[in-house]
């Protein structure tokens, strides 16, 4: 399949890229970078760097949409590192933007059609104002990563952080979106990455970076959720499902995103007032898909290792 | 099996009581009166003229624990009638308490065990205390009506009615009651009575007060639910439930009730501090449920005119 990823890079963005390059299934044909953990210009510097450090420096960055006074939350920062990728040093310098992210996603969903992928997993602006503007993008396969539906959210009671950024678009995305998984923290959260496992990768140039942004991940997890024993895969498990549908247990329903009062920026059922539905991820096969994801990295790893 | 109702009699406790009464199943040994659509005295005095009415008075009614301040909302009185029952004249007087509710929920569940079933349909201050009393009744077998999962709630976008009488108690319920289904608006909003089916019933006295109820009822929903074709059938659905498990299809979830904070109200998967499970109801099958609902009633009706 051929997969656009949208990203706010991040940790576990960059875990995303790189199973999304590992996965033998997925021909990754480009990102669009969006907002969320970091600016839009900070993530597509990371991801070029990124794309860099593992072997794929050609695929193409598109700049995506963000909204006026955005700021990293210090929230975000203390997870995510100020930069974005834990304070690890990868190189990032200001991206070349391969163009402009909503025709990316349009000229994609007429080229390719069912055999697309597009999996958000940052703040929805960019995605809404490309299904707002196309019909044909409307019926593409995404799977996003976002949203609470049965557990409480983590920037608020209510809200999951991409949604919190902009719950206007998100709602405008589920009710637009034809043929949308939801991956939220009810799934993401059961998935979690040990030190000891994430150190598994070290012995590489791109091992050590991944094991060091995963370590800086993971201090960040055991302050926020002791309970915890690592941290959450949120990205690459939106990844995962695009590839394999069957790793989660979905409720299918109709969603909307509250765009105002206590519960601003909530996933939650609608009423009225659309028929499409949403296959909301409430269950998921983390003995499937954990060790898979640390091993096609591994992999990954040491092929990068060995060719250089 | 044997059955306690703790009722807050109501429009759709005064449904789900004559449901119960009609099950060829459901053996109903006693009424716990509890708050929310009504006060205590209010609600068990109109169980008591429902079970008059009914043919079943030596049904006993005990008095269940209310709190300090509780007031009819003026949403439940429009709902429901300042009577609860939509001002139809049931001949409703202070009912005679056959004794404390508590003691009557820890005596049941140590006469009868696996055999007792237990329905809460509204405030659950009685049934909190009665858990935190006594172990047995920990075990035995509840399906509560109340909270919304992957919904938003009735009386706030959070909070169901019920939930958000006593969000504390609520919450001690589902982490002590180890065998508990949750009826919530996820299912409930989709179980409908039009007025011409709850006409269907009327041509004695029973059922004529029963339609009557139903149209004051539906008239509150077609104000407050435009969307909808009738009334929802909220506690009758959990008598059904509890006599048949599988109208329902349910996700099984650590909850916990939201006691505090703009989501004050809401029902909500847990991340962690409890080992005790819910089943929480998210699908119904409505094509079963609602017209055996409509044909017990009716035929329970039918009998009662005969006899008299």
């Amino acid at each position: 399949m051929k997969m656009i990823l949208d990203l706010d890079t991040g940790i576990d963005d960059a875990f995303a890229l790189a199973y999304a390059i590992a996965h033998p299934d997925i021909e990754l044909i480009g990102i669009t970078g969006t907002y969320g953990n970091v600016t839009v210009e900070q993530g597509m510097a990371n991801t070029q760097a990124l794309l860099e450090l593992l072997g794929q420096p050609e695929i193409p960055v598109y700049a995506g949409a963000t909204v006026a006074g955005f700021e990293v939350s210090e929230a975000s920062a203390r997870i995510h590192g100020a930069d974005g990728v834990g304070n690890v040093d990868i190189a990032a310098e200001k991206a070349d933007s391969a163009g402009d992210a909503v025709e990316f996603l349009i000229a994609s969903a007429a080229k390719y059609g069912e055999d697309l992928v597009v999996v958000p997993t940052g703040a929805q602006t960019t995605l809404a104002r490309a299904l707002e503007q196309d019909e044909t993008l409307r019926s593409i396969r995404m799977v996003s990563m976002g949203g609470a539906l049965t557990v409480p959210g983590n920037v608020s009671p209510a809200a999951e952080a991409n949604i919190s950024q902009d719950p206007h678009s998100s709602n405008t995305v589920y009710q637009l979106a034809e043929d949308m998984t939801m991956v939220g923290l009810d799934v993401t959260m059961q998935t979690q990455l040990t030190r000891a496992e994430a150190d598994s990768w070290r012995g590489s140039a791109a091992g050590d970076v991944f094991a060091d942004m995963a370590g800086d991940y993971i201090d960040a997890y055991q302050d926020n959720n002791p309970h915890m024993e690592g941290c959450a895969l949120h990205d690459p498990l939106a990844v995962a499902v695009a590839a394999d549908p069957d790793l989660v247990d979905c409720l299918i329903l109709p969603l909307q995103v509250d765009t105002e009062g206590p519960t601003i920026g909530r996933t939650i059922g609608r009423w009225e007032g659309t028929d499409v539905e949403t296959r909301v991820a409430v269950g998921v096969d983390v003995d499937t898909f954990v060790p898979d994801f640390i091993d096609k990295l591994a992999q990954l790893f040491g092929r990068l290792a060995q060719s250089r």
